[in-house]
């Protein structure tokens, strides 16, 4: 099914970036999960744009949950998210013959749907869209937390800048969330500003690379032919607009290693196995094997640039010229990092659930099965 | 489901290194389309380990296709095709206790299935179980190609080794089915063999990357949210046994690029939209554009090394010195190719179905009808 | 996934009686169908109380569909169909212990969600959440046409009144639409009307069975296993409430039957493959015959009486009488109709969209395809 | 996808009637289910021809399980089990023009698959494919036993003659596996058995009724939309060859009745929730309400007489007299009974999987967890 993820825990995902509303149906939740709406704002408030790093367009995301949510929990049917789209400015987009942008989805989308899709800001491609996915991660987040389970992200790199490596230190993890742009080293953030500003100041964009880890995850986790945690968690991350590689552990680096460095070896650590480095991110045959999940994803330079770039009209088929206006981000990394905080607890709240059954994320539940057969 | 891919096409697969018979049940493939036995066993016999730079194991993949095929077509029903293991050492796997092998399935599977899991060979997690793709690409590959899609895949580094960039030449690409080690040039095609030979010598293993360029595809294949090609390609591909990336296009590069360089303009040509360069690997927005799809997937050194590993007993919690013996490849990679290439099929396959119906896949029906809407 | 149905069509419902908004998400429609939003108000008018013959909760449905259309046409991206609650009486619920109705969903929901289910109106069970499934019936029916399918429906038997049987004649036929209580016989329908009236006047209810015929379908359609044209139509109409029983052709009395009398015999007529009886419902071996598709749904008495009935208390386990206050349907098999109709629709479309391809659905171009291949 | 049910628990089914082998592959079984591989060799023999009620095809069902097996317990991967055609006698299907047996598939497949079908015997559609199904449920029925989960059916009426109603006395229902004419009363059964064999003399075959009950249920097992207990049920059963109607409790009698004699009371017996009657089958809303769930399945009569019958040369478009040849069963009822048990096993088991998680129904895992949440 095109616009639904997750099997016991499942998402669909509608809406277009000019249009009325866009919005999520999360089906497959425990009944009784404690949802709280400040803590969706907040998650919401960190994706949105909010200064000179990013577009123009400012909107407050007033979402509603029309369904599935009694007294604060969830019911255990379907959880409808919804959010208004208020501060589209379609004219931006209307005006003239189609002119895709390059490394846009316009091209793509006008052959794919014959051009009867809604092209205004992207339509239902804009990375808007992503909204709808963090108001879900919200939702599953402190279940996942319920269960000891934390998921972390910064910005690895942008345009070249390299951010510090994660350290073990949970003080220095937890204080990822507070602010917009979230990285390790606050001198390396700086840098990557700057180079965001230059960027913008020329008309261009910059990508980067954004670095997820999770602790706390019970082993045994995936399933080897197909359902394997790195391709589920993959295959949601490819749709995150601007979004061209992901990998797990080492990653490509472990192509260029030999076996005897690229193995984790095993120890004891109170009473626990664990591996003494985790250069393979925590998953060996595609489950989990106990350690920390940590995974790379590398976000391409925002196609949107207000250079000219050569285009066509594909109906005319003649070659043109265009000249974007409108608003768009200089750099969306760091938008990125509380999307893909979101996906990761989408896709690891669903293996929970397919493992442990339909209560499982409720208090914690999964937490106490799994020690129970020693997976955590 | 977990050992079912697929939409339209779906592929279910079953089986164990040292079982009875592997095997997969391909289902959704269009009456009629013509299956040749002798292509499938010369897709397993590129598959297959056969020197001194593959493991010992020999085995004929004497496979049978038992259902689905009637007078050399398929009959539009499932295909299942099996495979008898023939060659199993067991004995190399059953004496003594359980010592997991350092980055390998072993303790995953373990804590996933509470110690019931086949482990000799690596049972379910072995790349065995990659053969029944590789017979399933070979019935789907045909099926593209009568419409003119072909997917072309080379040994892109290994250990470190590059090979020559793809070329456009066709002539230098359908070379790259002949031999058993899928590289443009032959100098590094030796030298890394060398390297192989090398690391074998010191009991270790080597990694690499794999790259792939598909050509002929329509414009308009993939969904947004969440089907996207790069998406469903991924998932595939991360559960092919040592497989830790995959990028697009230029993959985890564009993250250090600016979007003016990033972008791929478009012209025309002939007639048709097409891009100048192709930085995003004939992908946008999750949707193929119509120029080829080219993406690299980063395989890891084979964990089973020769060398002394720290590992644990799971069950008695103590920590363990392992020394493998059997028989192990000293490097994938050579052997991934066909496997890659398989998945690439397969999924692509699905895609072709789900936009153009059933019956798409046979006698190139989808090109036609690609053709008659502008796609291709 | 619980709240999802379909393959190539995917359908998820979300809502709940008392809640805020309920709704659907239609996923894989054909770019460039016609979306009338009149015939959609028209289509829920129909499933609306309206008169003494059912529930006094009336609302006028105000539905908005927020994504996947642009100028009157689908996008071929998910289409979200929003319909607030504004007519919910929750007083009527929340007063005092929780006595399960009898034969409602109300005890079974309470075990499956322990207690944090929204019981007002029967929440996600309620028969309103019927309301959006009519929506897509009415979006999806149009294109069934343009394609020359077309969808009866009556109330063959109510209280053990019956219908005459369904005519050849298609005036006939086509007047099933006109009013609120489909029937081919104004005489019975007035009988009916008169049971129904008695039973409120006694605090009681009645149900029947509502029979379907399907003209213009394309043989061919169906899996044998498991997607049988019988079997998607069944599961998705036993989540109707209510609905309690489903058969094919002549059902249930094909079991009395002997082979001699069952079978349909073939012949020729007009160059074309007909059976001179239909006593298999235009299906055999799941798969579509080119015949006219038929079947009956019984629909149970609704649950909600205003008799005395014995109930328990669940939590503390007492037995308690339940006198239901409220507003509730002495009947709602008049009501069923449209929403067998529309379930019907979207089932049908799922199957030609799997047949024929993402673009089969706009302008009747599956029918063509279908007499191409000669199915029609 | 078409050749796969279950969402944890999924069957992929495959092979045609004279094709080499037929199978299934089972997925997501819990690891440590005993598998006795005597119970399914039990099984096949109760659903196999034996004597002149039946088809004079003779097959020993040697079945072989290749995977998903360690040490006759499940590993916790695919378990595939094949079943080589020995018996196929081709010859009776290969000779002289295509004439579609009136009620059979063979009309329908042409339809779909344009001729590539393999028709012999029935191929893909033949009742033959049932067992694998038979074998599947002989795997899962044992681990459902387990947790306290018996199935029980029966011939409710064959030919016109009924079986005495389901008694509640356990002896008499044990009783049902011993034969193969599973029936109540002796006398009705000697009755049906005449009834068949009066059929057989005269080229002809008869139908039946098969009624279904399930003891030890879980409550709160289903999906209110759209995966219900009696929609998935349905699903499947609709897919065994010869099932033209399924009703859940009373059924089709509901629909005549006044809902004050249709509502079930509930009532506390030995501090549970129960209800009086039993008139809705165990299922309320879609969901189990922790009584037995009930249904019947009509079984039309076997559509291969040897009676004159008249069909057509659909290639040639010409009208044509068929008079059969070959083994045909004069009734399937009675071997439909353990294909009906399957199925109900198959089903269940996906939905106690879906809610307990992986490991439920290894050990009645699953009861505990129901009883410790007060649904059992």
């Amino acid at each position: 099914m095109n616009n639904t993820i997750g099997h016991a825990i499942a998402l669909t995902l509608f809406g277009e970036s000019h249009g009325e509303e866009i919005g999520a149906v999360i089906d497959g939740l425990a009944p009784g999960m404690p949802v709280d709406p400040d803590a969706v704002a907040a998650a919401l408030a960190r994706r949105r744009p909010k200064d000179a790093l990013s577009t123009g367009r400012r909107e407050p995301d007033l979402f509603r949950m029309v369904s599935g949510i009694k007294d604060g929990k969830t019911t255990g049917t379907p959880l409808a998210i919804l959010i208004p789209n208020t501060a589209a400015h379609s004219e931006d987009y209307e005006s003239g013959a189609f002119l895709p942008r390059p490394s846009h989805a316009d091209y793509a989308a006008f052959c794919k749907y014959h051009g009867y899709e809604d092209r205004r800001g992207g339509g239902h491609f804009s990375g808007r869209l992503t909204a709808p996915l963090v108001a879900a991660g919200a939702i599953l987040s402190p279940a996942l937390a319920a269960g000891g389970v934390k998921i972390y992200a910064h910005i690895a790199s942008l345009a070249g800048i390299e951010d510090d490596a994660f350290s073990e230190h949970t003080a220095v993890l937890d204080k990822l969330k507070d602010g917009d742009f979230p990285v390790l080293s606050e001198a390396a953030g700086e840098e990557m500003k700057e180079a965001i500003r230059a960027a913008a100041k020329d008309g261009d964009s910059v990508g980067g690379v954004v670095e997820v880890l999770v602790t706390g995850l019970p082993a045994g986790l995936g399933e080897p032919w197909f359902d394997t945690v790195e391709g589920e968690l993959s295959k949601i991350l490819f749709s995150v607009p601007a979004v061209k590689g992901v990998e797990f552990g080492d990653g490509f680096a472990l192509a260029g290693m030999r076996g005897s460095e690229a193995n984790d070896p095993f120890a004891v650590k109170d009473g626990k196995v664990v591996t003494l480095t985790n250069r393979n991110g925590g998953i060996n045959g595609g489950i989990t094997n106990g350690m920390p999940l940590c995974f790379s994803v590398a976000i391409k330079p925002t196609p949107s640039i207000f250079r000219e770039q050569k285009t066509v009209n594909p109906i005319a088929k003649t070659e043109e010229v265009l000249t974007l206006h409108g608003r768009h981000d200089p750099a969306i990394v760091h938008r990125a990092v509380p999307v893909i905080e979101a996906v990761c607890a989408i896709v690891l709240s669903d293996f929970i659930a397919r493992r442990y059954g339909t209560d499982a994320l409720a208090g914690g539940r999964f937490a106490q099965m799994a020690k129970s057969e020693g997976c955590l």
